[in-house]
């Protein structure tokens, strides 16, 4: 009945979400969004990527996908609240230098760098010049359910070493059951504690184990949880802030203005025709441990032949 | 890697499916199940229910309400396989004396007993009952969420010392969290294990947990386990066949016919209109540790005005 002071939940609707629908969210949605998060008493909101304007074009998403601090501001405006605002700048796809302002100039309080192991050098870099601009920090390490424990610990050791705030266990491919983020936050926390890091946890619901796993690793002493209204996520989306809210007993967090949200917007983006969640051909990608770029084509092409797709999807390993 | 060889995996579609649609499965639907648990690997099929024909109306449910024996048969024939058969005998609505045959004149192989606690005394006269008769016979004891920590015992010791052998654990309103399953295994075990009873466990989605609460229960060294095709149950329904099956890592188990009845039949049951499944007035009936009636209705009445519902169920408390 206790509860963790030290519990943060981040909203990842934007910048998750937004994977599923090219970041094409109305201003009244983002809105809307934004005052739910404050009523809600989340603690941080993504608003999406800080994406490379050179390596992508404007015209082919919405402007989540950029995070203008201007199109920022002009949701938040003098941000008088608790609510922090959180943007993703993905290793080798962010022009950080430029497009990351001193905070002092900014409505972003967090930046979340996102990197896969053999990205490490350019994501320290990335991460001790947004230090630098004052802004806080979070890593994630992507994808480590395919990669070789040796190279998970020295990414972590370098992490350990750097200005990073926060380092997040991922889930990519919605491949890990409980017992494994059990292992896996042991395993964080020995090589980042002693550098006084905190832990996160970003989940997929591949195998309806996202809010489990997010559960665990909050008994494993991870801090940091991500969540998304209605689970929207790329794939089969994410751990649901309305499960996670509904199970932290922290009495500043509140459901009920997060049903109201779901029932209004999140609802009607289902009626538009965007698709996220939890089905078979997600929960074959995340058996066998692979990314769900196949999985999200099947869904595409609206095809339902599981049986044929997870034959595909063995045999091509 | 490894697997324990002890566990067993129980279909309960037709049964717990049977709730959302009133039993009316086609026979074909019923045949092709069946044939798919033998492929599958599935070691025992619940066709149903054995409900008592002068407390409901025959003509008002589908025929696996009632399971009569020659009915299993038609879709057993000489069973030469090793998929076991299971009927559900609830305590006060079946009328075991007359209509559970003798063991060497039926078709099934496992009475299952339902009861709340407040019935221990008649489940256990139908226990010894169906042991006489020459069945194995299994005890759910349903709504352990709200008995009382006593009562639970003392149903437990009584199950103990009968000839029950298998004790379920169930979680009836979908409200118990995995460490909440930890716990429970471990108080059951302590009770039962002496009498060298085994465990079962039976899971609802409301939060997402029946799968999570299933393989932790493996961990916790409960080996029957209850499972679903599309997890088609009650409300918000309950663990995946498919996320079981590919769990396991018992070589028996094949998940590809289950993907190929899941395509072919139970998509087809949803294309109908049948509904079931996680949804939100679901969660929060099992956050708020009560019976889905109130969320069932909701879904009846096509009502998505979740808000509403949250403060509806919370002011009812």
């Amino acid at each position: 009945m206790n509860y963790r002071p030290s519990v943060r939940v981040v909203d990842a609707t934007l910048r998750d979400g937004g994977l599923v629908n090219d970041f094409r969210f109305s201003d009244e949605f983002v809105d809307a969004l934004y005052k739910t998060n404050i009523a809600a008493g989340v603690d941080y909101m993504e608003f999406g990527y800080k994406a490379d304007k050179t390596m992508f074009d404007v015209n082919s998403f919405g402007k989540w996908k950029f995070c203008d601090d201007d199109d920022i501001r002009a949701v938040v405006g003098d941000k008088n609240n608790d609510l922090k605002v959180a943007v993703m700048a993905d290793a080798g796809r962010c022009n950080y230098k430029q497009d990351i302002q001193e905070r002092s100039n900014s409505p972003i309080d967090l930046i979340r760098v996102a990197t896969y192991i053999h990205q490490m050098p350019t994501a320290i870099q990335m991460i001790e010049d947004a230090k630098k601009k004052g802004y806080e920090v979070s890593c994630n390490i992507m994808a480590v359910s395919t990669a070789q424990e040796s190279d998970v610990q020295t990414a972590l050791d370098m992490l350990g070493q750097s200005p990073v705030d926060c380092v997040y266990i991922v889930d990519s491919y919605g491949s890990l059951y409980p017992e494994q983020i059990q292992r896996l936050a042991e395993f964080y926390k020995n090589a980042t504690e002693k550098y006084g890091k905190v832990l996160g946890i970003h989940a997929h619901n591949n195998q309806q184990l996202a809010f489990a796993n997010t559960i665990e690793a909050v008994a494993d002493g991870v801090d940091w949880l991500d969540a998304t209204y209605g689970s929207m996520g790329r794939g089969a989306g994410n751990c649901s802030m309305e499960l996670l809210l509904g199970f932290l007993k922290n009495p500043k967090y509140d459901l009920l203005p997060v049903l109201k949200f779901i029932e209004t917007y999140t609802a009607k983006l289902k009626d538009e025709g965007v698709v996220w969640g939890y089905d078979l051909q997600y929960m074959i990608t995340g058996l066998l441990n692979q990314h769900p770029r196949t999985a999200i084509a099947f869904t595409k092409d609206k095809r339902i032949d599981f049986s044929n797709f997870y034959n595909e999807t063995v045999n091509h390993e």
